[in-house]
């Protein structure tokens, strides 16, 4: 309570070093050890004790001690710091095509490259769990940038030769660099880590597709067993899932592309010259080789974010289809001898600390679990989606880092699944002709034959018995031995007849 | 427990009519009064009782035993019986230049128009909590039709002249059947309901957008006082989203236009002729004027509905939007004297039954209600589309009813808010014009002329003095009287500058 | 569009019988044809036509050409219809205490049973969708309580001899009225029809257990073969879950027994006597034979529906475990040849338009949709339940129908499952014991005696040469095959060693 | 790809130093650089190599090949790997109870107290998003305590002198160590965070209920002008929200405290000794102060995850209830001139890049940011939770993060909440006093004189007008002036009357 009453004081101002020496303490006793340096920033609010070895100032240092909420796993995902690198570049750029001076501006955009490339990820500490336009994180990447600018023009830090308002964030608004940097780095994560996943995925199940699409197997509706397939047309499914989810995903990128920067404040754009928002989209657009291009309303696209619960449903439909085609991929290889055995899938480690020998399809679970977060982050971002109040949607950070989560878990575990399962995935031929050639399911070739009360009869009567379909039929007296033979013919099941 | 032991035996199809009755009559209490008079119908179970008034066979009684779940509400909903009117009607089409006798083909096609129409709905029972591929509304789809287009061929109920499953059901499947009737039923709905709603709405925010265009007022970010917008602004926000989440909607089409017809059981098309499924998926386009085709691939097309993931992921979008909307519209129109007061919605009912004068924004109300229902439907649909298995999901009466309340309801409340308010909304200029020139956030247009650090000064300084901005301005001698009105001018403030 | 104009026409109160006519006939063509009689109600807003058969008035006349949403099936659900006609008399009782007029308040009493008995539903007209707060169907409730009362004492309708806001409504406001049949509904079908039967399928899956507490049979984890169990053992997994189910409800009730009638408009109980919401529990309490009380904080229980997000919650945890239950049930059933088999399932119909013979795990389809209902509805609810604002959540119908919607569904199906499937289920001996003796997870036993790594050893040979267990250790040497016999035995593996 | 072929060679065993340098140092590459110093370990897949500085062994190695998914943010939470250390402690010292070689036993505790204590917390980097059983962390846990207790035992690391199976694993399978370590990490984040942040919110909230119970305010419901209330009143409804809240939690415990291990792999408890599940429950509880007990039903325990489900639901309430309050905050203290603004929020900070002096609700956006993050991961603990199969599920590490990243978000945005914002609220008595003077709904006061229509003219006289409501009285001449004031004093407005 007492380290309270230091970090209140401390908040209002009053500039007491030894004070806030202990707020900086106790920050730093709950994350990590910083150097018992400190130098003094300064913000509207007043001085602060901001730790030498790091580039952030006064702003950040007080989100530091006022939102102490989930520890440090919990920090502004890294495609957010990395995404601010940009357009504060690009903003650099522009802002010098409008009178920023040059050597300031050049300074700006080398910080901010160093920021793109996560160099500077160590003075990015605050958490998604801030104020909800993530001012915050906008001003921690001005003030990171700024410092380091002025370091690379041999200045000292916190004295603002580069300023993190005037300079860095010049003629921007968190209002619209927040949702400007949730775009691009959605965008980025959507085309550099899960589309080119799925794609890989999608080409390892159309490859197990043709290489299984001689295999004749039962096939399985309501679990019960059916009517036959081949194995290949099975894939085929799973194939046609992921390739729709592709094609989901690219159908929300138009409107990912369209960059809220040059609202400013409110969407009107006040404070910035006419054309700024063109040009920076434009910007942009060359520093990621992106479609981006200036949002078409601005106010749209402050005060909704609308298009990440839309990219959330894509990626929600996604996940629908991986699990249903890792629920399919475990049952199908479940065994060794208790389960259906179909598939044999890889192994990848030893499945279990008690049972010797066993191996379990833990590429499956990993990819399940991912998908039951998937649909959950969906949840969280359709909340914050639909929670904004009139100007601004304050759930931003939220809603940035549970689609950036899903972005990123389904590209990796698509990814694993496809490289330490499905490419390894063989069929056991043997087991599933053996489970074919029992099936009563068979029977439904003999419908347009002996009619559906005939066939019903013989495939009850066959069940009843053990017995095997053949011997049910001619029991029954509705067909000869060798017209069953050339009838039930499961290479002639798997397809429409002429 | 007597009346359960009762419907079991009923079940095993021992055929006692006297239990029989007892069986009838316990529905017939749950429900509503039948006629007491009863005829028996034949399945592949035995013999069963079903009301005589009734077109309904064998099957469909079945189903109304076992499935005692839920109520009369809970049934099918319309727009699946009507599907399945068209996909009959179609399908006997097709089946007669496959060789079905064509009296009996016309004789069904009749029979369908009627379902199509609606014209049979008391025919159609079954709840939707029944088998999971809704095989049971098939078969109530071909018995009713079968019935009744024996009566049109001047035969009984009941004797099968024309055959629910080997002339109505003739190269069909339950499993290719429902999927089929739910994609014609939501794409219906969809072109017939929602999208001309939204449309309407669209036109309505639109036109607001332009009669306020001049009116400006107070931007509000954080819920907290900004800089000034037009109220046209805002509301070509709303409009945007609106636009959107049509470009949204109308994006999912290509993949429900996909048609499962000629899968069959399992995906193969076992038991159809080849180019069955592209000719109804062709019928069916010319019957509902809409470009339906058959599915790429039938394996996917039942064993996922992944299409309505997708499309209950974009009405989820809507809804998201939607409540922003309605909530923005609620808090602007709050009031009528201690509210934010800026908006002056139309009054449609007395308010309160103890609050007298008082008029609420009931349209909003049931708007973002049905929004959340939307989302909560969403979850559902997803949750069963992401556990089919094998060669079927067998969530889909579930997921249906899922979407088509979802499309049913943003269509109906969507037009409801745009008739019932948004059209009546009218600007309180009076109030909008009291509330800006009182604001302090004015002084953002200081900014460039005298510094962040400067302005905030000002502002502080207002604020605590509860002063106008002028005033603090010339206290702290940053600018003349002259200067401060020639810089602090909101309709200046409300885009970018030269 | 003239029927809109029309109605906006009528709904200013300007009275023009033929305009209102075709209002009325409007709202008669959408739903069902009334008479064409009408009589004229009149409320603050003016005179409109209401159908003479009809005991409704004005408001309610109001709202259905308001809220023209969702059609007949999204009527507001029976129990709360109900639950009005329970509080309304209570009402009635507890205000003749303070005074109201006691041939008035008897007339009251009995009208209101009579909605509390169902038999006035059909004029309880009005949708969900309508004002949050349940304005309108309070209104409702006093209107046709109000006509029903006056007819009772030989009156008209129409002329308010009993008047539907200062003696059927009178010391309540619907804000506080409708949380209390919200309350008072759920309470009910919760008691009623939830808890009994899940209390009834807790019983038969006990029986179950305890009939098949004999049978050894393989385990199964990750779906792959493991260490064997009963199948008692595994039923009296399900049977704790259904346990634990009905201690997670009944948890829950006491803070659904808590009643915010006496809050009146925001929870001060203005317009009321002290002591009225005491003795207004109390009436309702009686009257139910529920523990019903008054609520510890009437701020709370206008504002929030927390109680109904909670218990909602609780049959969420209850959809998880039947939806686990009912997914191992047909996944252990599956087959009939080609699939586990451990269980023969009850057959209660036909399985397939096409495949004869087939019997599917029906019950487990309508209960696991069921369940994904029940889990949207969850969401939805919690959408509505965070959004209240101020002194009233106008989320209240479909907070409302959400909840009882998921009650009834799941006590419903989880009767349906009990008595179609769970009673019925029979254990496939001689499958269980083919599967269990093949299985290699017997080994487990060996690891005490010959340790991990040899065990594994043993396990892997079998694996690899498709051998019996006892064939891979002897040949491996690491034991006799008199240890092994006595080593392996599947019966002592189903507990701890002493 | 290379890479990626390596690393596939690697788990195959064939144990090739130089590529299994490779896939280690690609391991290294993407996440943190690791010393390049290797040593061989080995599991039943064959040798593998280790980083020397790290204890962890070959099956920990495998896994952060095997599923490089999410990066290092994505680890096992830390209250995982510290229950861990619980657990194995106490297994040691019951297994020395059986017969465990004391020294080894020591060895083994003293390891894993360190473990307890997070000080070997930089070894176990593996992620949620592995084996779904958790396998692979417990088998993290087995190899870093065994290596460790080597250690302390003068002994080489990789040697197996303490035998991660044999040994520290003894009478243990990952899947009942796993449900146990959850109920554990999920127990004491209740107790230890959840529940004291709580309660500090709730006595908060409670101190301004009474420091504001003598201020009148108006209410407001639907948004609108209501009848007024204190604003005491208006905080004691948050205050029973928590109080609620913190019950709710409560409730879910006894289910929370029971503990699955015992149950070993299937929950028959194979390969223990009688009496082993109770006292591991009891060491488990005397070790935490905690009222753990042995789960009643094994098989619930390991194929269910149902308490988890139970615990999210009741903070997907308290969820619901700090969106609700945290929302009426901000909107209640919007402004400062703009808004509503009857409270004063305590400034933490500059709220803007760019409209200075304007302070944020900042607090309350964090806090619902967490609350929609919450409801998101109650969907995704649903889903997972409803996923098991058979004796197993093996959703267990999605759902034990996302309880508790719920646990920590919840509780440490309470607290921050509570001591950021809460503390500092000062009501606006000035504003509050005007918005209620301004007000017409003190027109409800008049009801039980004037009756409900002449109170509704009066107000509707009054809002037309623009004046107040003792001038339109007087006007309609409905009463005097004297009377009027004695009747409209809101005073008297904020409770039942004698």
């Amino acid at each position: 309570m007492a380290a309270y009453i230091v970090s209140r004081r401390l908040s209002s101002g009053s500039g007491t070093p030894p004070s806030q020496l202990v707020g900086a303490l106790r920050y730093a006793a709950c994350w990590r050890s910083y150097s018992t340096a400190f130098r003094e920033e300064r913000d509207t609010f007043g001085p602060i004790l901001v730790p030498s070895d790091k580039l952030w100032g006064a702003q950040t240092q007080r989100s530091l001690q006022n939102f102490d909420i989930g520890g440090e796993r919990e920090r502004m995902p890294e495609p957010i710091v990395r995404a601010f690198g940009i357009l504060k570049k690009c903003a650099a750029k522009v802002n010098m095509e409008y009178g920023l001076d040059p050597s300031i501006g050049k300074a700006i955009m080398q910080a901010s490259q160093e920021v793109a490339e996560g160099k500077l990820n160590d003075h990015f500490p605050l958490v998604i769990w801030q104020t909800g336009s993530g001012t915050q994180s906008n001003m921690n990447a001005n003030e990171v940038i700024a410092n380091r600018a002025a370091e690379i023009l041999g200045r000292k830090h916190g004295e603002k030769f580069v300023h993190p308002n005037d300079h860095v964030n010049r003629s921007q608004s968190s209002n619209d660099t927040f949702p400007t940097v949730m775009h691009i780095a959605a965008a980025m994560e959507t085309n550099s880590r899960l589309l080119p996943s799925l794609g890989n995925l999608h080409t390892s199940l159309h490859s197990k597709s043709i290489e299984f699409k001689d295999i004749v197997k039962i096939g399985r509706t309501h679990t019960q067993d059916a009517t036959p397939l081949t194995l290949g047309q099975e894939f085929s499914g799973y194939c046609t899932q992921v390739k729709y989810g592709i094609d989901r995903v690219n159908c929300t990128l138009p409107r990912m592309y369209q960059l809220a920067q040059g609202g400013t404040a409110v969407g009107t754009g006040l404070n910035t010259k006419k054309g700024f928002d063109v040009k920076i989209a434009a910007a942009v657009a060359e520093e990621t080789s992106l479609p981006f291009v200036t949002a078409e309303n601005k106010f749209e696209a402050l005060a909704a974010h609308d298009a990440f619960v839309e990219t959330s449903g894509a990626l929600n439909t996604v996940a629908a289809s991986l699990m249903k085609i890792a629920n399919d991929i475990r049952f199908l290889g479940s065994g060794p001898r208790c389960g259906l055995g179909e598939l044999i899938l890889p192994e990848n480690e030893p499945g279990s600390s008690i049972m010797p020998g066993k191996v379990n399809p833990t590429q499956c679970e990993a990819l399940t679990m991912v998908c039951a977060r998937v649909m959950g982050n969906h949840v969280a971002v359709t909340v914050g989606g639909s929670n904004g109040h009139f100007e601004l949607n304050v759930f931003k950070p939220m809603i940035a880092s549970g689609l950036l989560q899903s972005l990123r878990l389904l590209g990796d575990a698509s990814s694993s699944f496809d490289k330490n399962c499905v490419q390894g995935i063989q069929a056991n031929k043997e087991r599933i002709s053996k489970l074919l050639h029992e099936s009563l399911m068979l029977i439904t070739s003999l419908n347009p034959k002996i009619g559906y009360d005939n066939a019903a009869a013989v495939a009850k009567k066959a069940h009843k018995e053990g017995s095997t379909l053949k011997e049910a039929a001619l029991k029954l007296g509705v067909l000869t031995s060798e017209e069953f033979d050339n009838l039930v013919v499961p290479e002639k099941m798997i397809g429409p007849s002429d």
